[in-house]
């Protein structure tokens, strides 16, 4: 069975835009209110991160659930860990994921300054450079023959692209625009070259994009 | 955390038949062709039946591939199970399942004729009768923590909804009449007093209606 690297829950914005400018540690998505853009998937019952009972179980909730699925490890850019630049000055900072990590596999994070891995409840946290042929190759030993998740952001994604590495993407169009920041692409018809696509609108508002190949 | 009771990948003519009249052993959903019925799922890459790589993997498979995530435990009404009415005649005969069965958990087949349990693979049909509760009682006991399928047919359906027991429907609805046979509703509308309903047209034709509660 061939190991694939998908796209799961990826959330951008109507224009684009997976985060906005001026990303920091206070302000993971920059300008982007997260809490708007992922207003989706924190309503369903699967959200990894809820707290209460009573979420939605219907379409948003099937592709939310399906985010841990025969998943054994995840690949992220270095941003989605944290938002430190150049050389890791503070090794005692976890990053943004808190003990309490929504992984629970092996995850790869792209960085060309090394530090070693980092373990934060189930979760390991390695810091890999090379390139993208390469981090895959490690995260699906990692998985011990599961999916690997492409996990963003969205130059990340655009880098296994453009590798031709990724077997399929969920993307979530969300109803807000963000005019500037990390950008996916200028409209998701760019990948049909390379995809079959089906287009899911949901009742919550956002665009289901579904590409497989 | 709570055991659901759930209905998964069912589907139905858009006039709301699941099967149309006449069934047999030749003919398991009698004058209705289920290759027609279930193309929509037939052709994704994770229906249990595919014997061939190159499904799709849009939003039909999203839902196909739900049908056992955190299932212990199937119900089923004696018309799945097979054609035969009254008392058993031949123990011999095992049912239209084979000995390769998609459902790798137990199985209630619900029947006022009792005979003796039997394993097919990794499943093993139990004969039950009993109030829709008593049965759903008994299926949860053996899912050990997990969820309960309700399987079908329509007949079996209505029972357990009139009896207020299923949390979730995933039924989809087929772009083919029937105009006759075993029917679920006259119209999806019917389960909006006690339901929550997401209706999400499939690129493949069907729509899927989700419910839940």
């Amino acid at each position: 069975m061939a190991q694939l690297l998908k796209v799961q829950n990826f959330t951008v914005s109507s224009d684009g835009y997976g985060a906005g400018t001026g990303q920091s540690l206070e302000h993971p998505f920059g300008h982007a209110d997260p809490r708007v853009m992922m207003a989706w998937a924190g309503a369903t019952d699967s959200w990894p991160n809820r707290t209460e009972p009573g979420g939605s179980r219907g379409l948003d909730d099937f592709l939310v659930r399906d985010f841990s699925r025969n998943i054994g490890a995840e690949i992220m850019g270095r941003n989605k860990f944290g938002p430190v630049r150049g050389e890791w000055p503070d090794l005692e900072w976890g990053g943004w994921w808190g003990d309490d990590t929504p992984f629970h596999t092996p995850v790869f994070v792209l960085t060309h300054f090394p530090r070693p891995a980092l373990t934060k409840g189930d979760t390991t946290f390695h810091f890999v450079g090379g390139d993208p042929a390469d981090v895959f190759a490690q995260a699906k030993q990692a998985a011990e023959g599961r999916d690997v998740r492409l996990g963003g952001g969205a130059q990340t994604v655009r880098e296994f692209l453009d590798a031709g590495l990724v077997d399929s993407l969920h993307v979530a169009v969300a109803p807000v625009e963000l005019g500037d920041g990390s950008r996916l692409w200028t409209t998701p018809d760019e990948l049909d070259d390379r995809y079959e696509h089906d287009v899911v609108p949901s009742p919550s508002g956002v665009v289901h994009h579904l590409f497989w190949r």
